[in-house]
């Protein structure tokens, strides 16, 4: 029996596999956590909405009745393609004869990765817990704090990116310092906190309408966020953020600009952007490797026009893991493979409580039903019943309440400036 | 304004403030962490039954009606009696006119503290979380195990201590196995593993009637678990557990017995008990010093008999908060002081689904009204609207569908054995 092994238990290795279930193979998915996530809704875990186990589950449980899956906890650290196996980090080696990596990607720093410890990135559940702790123990120290320009410092929050992550970011940002912390400080005020969104580029949301990125600016700034956009920034330390000649005295940035894909994918020898993401073949896999597919994040796959590459979100991942089952399964009835195609059916972000983009092609909404679809989408893809529930329960409670359910802050507290008070 | 100072945040310390709220005093509440947690449902945590915000709520909100009352981040390092001040560990000094030390417990090894990192506790968010990192990544080392006997000690889990603790957690685990994991694995068969409570003292519960230690020690080998009583360990190791002549090879271990109290009491100069407690007076104070009250499990009430001690669970420490506000308010207005007198409601423990352990004095009960009664009497107690809903959900939903919703490994993973696999 054939063996296929996955890389990766996001989107596009779920349904790789699923789409295997009844297939006469045996497979094997691989990945560093138990857990799939559900990253259009990381954000929602940093900015104290939702708890990590309201958009995680279980891949074992995912899962279950695929009966001809394994499921293996550990991390692939190179690939032999004339060979045909997998090594993993404690020694396994796996031996496939269809291989698909699907191992998403990690942010870019622009070659500047010192700046990762002063600027966290947002993927994982642990960066997502990380920076819920940083924002919310800036909260707690600019309480104590009786120097008026120290205090300002440490109620600036910097956004770096304004793609859809970082719009929403900033915008759930300004609403968790306007709302949810409203009366349960003496000494501060959390809404003066200040939100600002860096972009390099001329406008937000580059791969939206550019009249969606205008109504996004403006939505933004009624919600209190200062925009700048044609801003870059050229330096981060412990004290600031520099970009574009300003000096930001901040000590809670979040980066949200760029990805990468990691060094597994190096190891293969094989064509890569400059992001580092396989350049596939119209049927996603790697050229003269009919073996190999790169999937979701890590590939780039070059669409229709040939300078446009299919952007790192949810639906891609999904058709292409599809698709790539179903190409595994016609190898196996001996008929010809078909080149992926990918149905667009439109892009979402939100802004804040009741407020979001969605881009349907000549359909474009800002505002409330745009929100409302966002809702029913998101509710709908998110994987398990129980999820479900609890996400719909913890969103109507913030919007009924306008409080923040996962304002907890775990793991170690750094240090709080020593002062003497009476 | 008199200036009252609560060193920790939970159901002393929170009750203790929210009786001053209408006091003409400025209170201010100190703790290590931005939450409060509700300690009692604290092992359905580390068993995977609820995430870490489903018991936990922000202490700033919490007590945000309470405009008297300041919270601060910090941790007390030392208490100057003569002078009446606390030092914080970040060098702030308070000074006050009534000090109420209620910071809790954590677990006693009996002088053996290097097993500490083979045998955690379970007092904390973290700590609850490390064990279910645990728990879980050992079914996933087993699955990969090709040796047997290896596979076996991945598989054996031991609970140390039959007190209340023990016997949930005991419980918990044998449930986890047999229902919640059942149909995930391929190669392991989760059922077969192997849980062991070990209980120094002849019973289980000693602090209940003996009919209820058997009737716990009934339930919990029906589910399979393995009560060894009048075992005392003498050893613990990264690869097993050394207890009355037995070596039970293990490598996740769960430490439920003994408690001590941290080292700030002992700055007190005080007299402290085998445990560290300070003896407090009838009025929960320290001898001579009518300003400082030691609440909760820091402190050792000796009830009606001499020898008799309250225990450290919830309704103890909740009382004696309200009663250090009633003193306050009672010294305010000139009046005498009252001694304090614990009400007891009587006990509870919970042991599975649909199983519990009832004892309110003449009527003592076990089975499925008990665990009833301790549903409700949970649900009741437990902090927040939002967060009663969430458990409440996550209850029905684990007991309809015999999952658990919080499977998530979060954190490092420690290395897995290398093996070579095909």
């Amino acid at each position: 029996m054939k063996h296929v092994v996955v890389l990766g238990g996001g989107f596009a290795g779920l349904y790789l596999a699923k789409g295997l279930r009844h297939a006469p193979v045996r497979v094997t998915l691989v990945d560093r956590r138990n857990h799939h996530l559900f990253q259009p809704m990381l954000y929602q875990v940093a900015t104290a909405a939702l708890s990590p186990g309201d958009i995680a589950s279980p891949i074992r449980s995912i899962l279950r009745k695929s009966t001809n899956t394994e499921v293996l906890l550990g991390e692939a650290t190179f690939v032999d393609v004339e060979d045909k196996t997998v090594s993993l980090a404690d020694g396994t080696r796996l031996s496939y004869d269809y291989l698909a990596i699907a191992v998403g990607a990690r942010h870019s720093y622009f070659g500047h990765d010192e700046w990762e410890k002063f600027a966290p990135g947002l993927k994982s559940l642990e960066d997502a817990l990380d920076i819920r702790r940083r924002v919310l123990v800036a909260f707690e120290r600019a309480e104590r704090e009786p120097d008026p320009v120290r205090r300002q410092q440490l109620l600036t929050f910097v956004v770096v990116g304004g793609g859809p992550t970082g719009v929403e970011v900033a915008g759930a940002l300004a609403e968790l310092r306007r709302f949810a912390l409203r009366r349960d400080f003496r000494r501060i005020d959390p809404g003066e906190a200040t939100v600002m969104l860096l972009e390099g580029g001329p406008r937000l949301l580059p791969s939206y309408p550019a009249r969606l990125s205008d109504a996004a600016k403006g939505v933004l700034r009624r919600l209190g966020v200062e925009v700048r956009l044609e801003t870059r920034v050229t330096e981060i330390d412990a004290e600031a953020v520099h970009a574009g000649g300003w000096t930001i005295p901040s000590e809670t940035v979040i980066w949200a600009a760029g990805n990468q894909v990691g060094s597994l994918l190096r190891s293969l020898n094989v064509a890569l952007d400059r992001q580092g993401r396989v350049i596939v073949e119209p049927d996603c896999t790697v050229a003269n490797h009919p073996e190999l597919f790169v999937l979701g994040d890590a590939a780039a796959f070059h669409h229709q026009k040939e300078f446009e590459v299919l952007p790192g979100v949810c639906p891609v991942a999904v058709q292409q893991g599809q698709h790539a089952a179903r190409t595994i399964l016609t190898d196996l009835e001996g008929h010809r493979r078909q080149p992926f195609r990918y149905r667009d059916k439109g892009q979402l972000a939100v802004i804040g409580r009741g407020r979001a983009l969605a881009d349907f092609g000549r359909l474009q909404l800002a505002g409330f039903f745009a929100w409302l679809t966002w809702v029913f989408v998101h509710i709908f893809f998110l994987i398990g019943f129980r999820n479900r529930v609890l996400v719909l329960f913890e969103w109507a409670w913030s919007y009924f309440t306008f409080q923040r359910g996962a304002r907890l802050i775990t793991g170690e507290i750094s240090p709080v400036a020593p002062r003497d008070r009476e």
